[in-house]
């Protein structure tokens, strides 16, 4: 008998390891097998095709040259079988044999030499109160989108539940849709996970303005309605809905390979090795039902997208059959657009590096995502975390209306390589004026590390200056940009010498109390503590990120 | 007396560097001489000022927040004193002095504790014939500049000298003014030193369809007119022209340096360390005066650019004032807007690598520039190109419609770490279906270079089959596209097989005879070498990049 490889699921991970596998071993069988009626559909572009944005599901499964990825296709074009409406029910690796229900047909067995698993991840239901009434989904399956879509009618109510990536692009895409949208986070800011909260605070923002109501830090306890959902039930608060949508987050689909005694990671994922084969070496895993490794801690983690899915599916289907190839892991980079602004990261954040441990330094900067003179340039802000005595990067976030993911881009390859703050800075990034300015927003960001690192610039934190504001502590907060700029908007209380006058009026100042300047973006503000500090002032500090980075809702006006 | 910094030029690097003199050193004495009127602006922007993409000539000159850059601004903010119209006229080293002459006034001195050459670059003026003639132009001073806009007539003739990046964003501007505009380049190619002929023709083609003729392999020999310049001469042919713009290229100011003593470089800039320190201890050197490392081939280098410029500045500044930084080196990235065109490069190009001995692998990757579902994806085409054996990436080029900047720039990451096919392909990218295909492009291109490193994929490129169609080879040319794709557009004498009909059709074809296969990209042309491959065929290749490779000038209809 020839060699027979069997892919449980056809999707993203699925379809690129029985292809791979194909051209690795032509000679082998190979049986993709899948539950699904629909196979090798970009499941993250469901959230568009919801929007019309993308107006054909077909699209959604066609390659770039428009060919549909169906069972057919897969027959003539791969040379592989796929078995659609097919579930596997149990995994028998002593006989080597999966146990499957095809279609209305009764049970049936199929032995494999090498197997693959690419069963995928689930959203999570929450197990709360009439989590079951009619109205009430979640965004997977292109079945929850057709149905989701007939049903988000213009003027309706909709809530989400859990502001991650995909709560955010589906609130965008209800509310394009013509629906009033209330997004409901449990945690206390937008994107937990995936920002730190000054950074998701502009996200927030920009949500807010485009009319979406965020309530964070408010837990749904349950739905209430009669048949379909009416209302969402958080805390004391009652907010009416006509749909909802379930988004707290997905989980691996782990039952089969756990019935069959295969390794579960710490993560709850599948464990595998750098070949991706679980705990049987003739069973390997691939995409959001397996864990893999960060690259920046070395730790095992959980974290299913798309791309990751396609190299796992490319070096699972290379091992069953019979080649030879490796992954790595990854640095946790993510990215989404929600409505006009794009916000992203890559490896760790703040709170993230804080949780394992390092002893983190951080820089925001703000700036145009190109030259400030070329037309079209638009804000971004950046906040890079570096180790401290190392200087090696251990994050990037990004996020603004202007091209954050090219900033993201080059910061995982720089991390990936385990680039300090110095190396960084002297990336040979692509400069012309449409592109960059002639310093890139990451050269800045990382030029500004290197000051901080060495102790030639003390910031302090927008929410720090806050706290201290509001606690009366004593000290100066010192405004150092122009007249105009303080008129526009200010924070109560601050001093205003602007920074070309700043060298002769330096005697209004006491020499030994706490000054913390600022200006819009921090340049100025680091250049005011530098000319304190060579004047001999004690104690001066520049407010990170400047008011740029002064959270909105503190803002005094 | 004070320890005193003096600054030769006052532009990105040399402001730059006095900024950063005075952080590292609050007490030093800081003086910057600069022969013109203009001071620290962005050289870069002069195209876009030209084409009035920026109105204002101030804003070139401006900071981000909007405050200009002159020498009240370099004294109130900076403390840095900056004399204008003062022309350094030579440098005694034995003495520390350098002996100056400022405006109208008669020569003087001024000594040094560390002296700082940032005299920049002057546009190459070529020893032809009546290169004096009126309205013969060079494009780098602002006062060029506003001259060449003021003769730049709607309806009038101009002529560009050289398809370099500052020729192609000059013919830009001039087109956009309304002239007629005739592109005129010595080698057969544009943007020669930037892109390989492939990867230009994309862009001379997108020039051509503006309406911009192009002149390539054209020596110029000199001009005619009667008083201002009215035909440019080249080869036998007269080229009617109102105006010309000189943009042959840069040379390094050296003169200084040379006078003073100091060491020349191989490449004709002035030869510094790591430290940015030239052959005398005390006077350091940074940008486009300054030769630098290519981090790729170890080698000197002369690669003027405004971001490089900004980061030696602050190296030079740094240990100028008794601080400690190295720059390493660049890796040659540079890249264009020309029309709707984006194109760059970073590392090497395949000829420069295989200049180098390389033994070098390349790929050509054409696809969307995000999923090919989002509405907006515009395709690029990627060359990729690795060291055989060690599978080392050592360059990458872009050009297209879509975003090729960030393609580049987590290429010039990679690139500067040393990356190979295998890691350049495991990168984290940023991935939503707004900003790539769940693959990215730069993924795809890796993944394809381990196919053909491996040896299992086999290309061929387009330029080779045109040749071997020319020449009468006995091979197939075996289109494996749709019927549709194959009849809007072909290739004369190819055999059509669709790929999902190859399994069963493959009998049609010889075993013996060489084959090469071709798609829209090379995807399918890809699949279809290695179904021919497991079938027992002996030669099949495929044509790298598809028909979108094949040279527009080649194609048939």
């Amino acid at each position: 008998m020839k060699n027979r490889i069997v892919v449980i699921g056809a999707n993203a991970a699925g379809a690129k390891a029985a292809a791979k596998a194909r051209r690795t071993d032509p000679r082998a069988e190979i049986v993709v097998l899948d539950r699904g009626n629909f196979i090798s559909y970009g499941a993250c572009g469901i959230p568009y095709y919801l929007s019309d944005t993308v107006k054909e599901l077909k699209e959604l499964m066609s390659t770039p040259v428009g060919v549909v990825r169906d069972s057919n296709f897969f027959s003539k074009v791969k040379g592989v079988s796929v078995r659609t409406n097919t579930e596997v029910t149990a995994i028998d690796r002593a006989r080597k044999v999966v146990r499957l229900r095809e279609g209305g047909a009764g049970e049936s067995e199929l032995c494999y030499h090498k197997l693959v698993l690419a069963t995928g991840s689930s959203p999570v239901v929450p197990p709360i109160d009439n989590v079951a009434l009619d109205n009430v989904f979640t965004v997977k399956s292109i079945e929850d989108a057709e149905l989701l879509k007939e049903r988000a009618v213009p003027g309706a109510a909709a809530c989400i539940i859990g502001a991650g990536l995909i709560g955010l692009e589906t609130a965008e895409a209800l509310q394009d849709k013509g629906m009033r949208v209330t997004l409901v986070e449990m945690r206390d800011q937008l994107l937990p996970g995936v920002l730190d909260s000054e950074v998701a605070t502009l996200v927030e923002k920009q949500v807010k303005l485009q009319g979406v109501t965020v309530l964070s830090g408010c837990a749904v306890t349950g739905f209430a309605g009669e048949g379909r959902v009416q209302q969402v039930i958080a805390g004391g608060r009652q907010i009416a809905a006509d749909l909802v949508v379930l988004a707290p987050g997905v989980r691996p689909n782990v039952a089969l390979a756990r019935e069959a005694g295969l390794a579960i990671g710490v993560t709850g994922a599948i464990a595998v090795n750098e070949r991706q084969a679980t705990s049987d070496p003739d069973i390997f895993a691939c995409g959001d039902c397996c864990e893999t490794t960060h690259l920046v801690t070395g730790k095992k983690v959980f974290v299913p997208l798309g791309s990751t899915a396609n190299k796992q599916g490319r070096v699972a289907g290379i091992n069953a059959a019979g080649g030879s190839a490796t992954f790595a892991g990854v640095i946790g980079t993510s990215i989404l657009k929600v409505f006009n602004v794009n916000a992203g990261k890559t490896g760790l954040t703040e709170s993230e590096a804080r949780k394992q441990g390092f002893d983190v330094e951080t820089v925001l900067s703000p700036a145009p995502d190109r030259a400030h003179f070329y037309p079209g340039a638009k804000p971004i802000l950046l906040k890079l975390v570096a180790e401290r005595g190392t200087g090696r990067i251990l994050g990037l976030q990004a996020a603004g209306e202007g091209a954050v993911d090219k900033r993201l881009d080059a910061a995982a390859a720089a991390i990936t390589f385990r680039a300090n703050a110095d190396q960084l800075s002297q990336l040979d990034l692509a400069y012309a004026p449409p592109y960059s300015a002639a310093m890139d927003n990451l050269i800045v960001a990382a030029d500004i590390m290197k000051n901080k690192l060495a102790g030639h610039a003390r910031g302090i934190s927008a929410r720090e200056v806050k706290r201290k504001l509001e606690e009366g502590d004593d000290f100066i907060l010192l405004d150092v940009r122009s007249p105009a700029e303080h008129g526009e908007i200010g924070i109560a209380g601050a001093k205003l010498i602007p920074l070309g006058t700043l060298r002769e009026r330096m005697e209004e100042l006491p020499k030994e109390k706490e000054i913390i300047t600022f200006c819009k973006v921090s340049l100025r503000g680091y250049e005011a503590q530098k000319i304190l500090d060579a004047a001999g002032f004690a104690d001066v500090k520049f407010m990170d990120g400047g008011i740029m980075a002064w959270p909105y809702r503190f803002r005094d006006q």
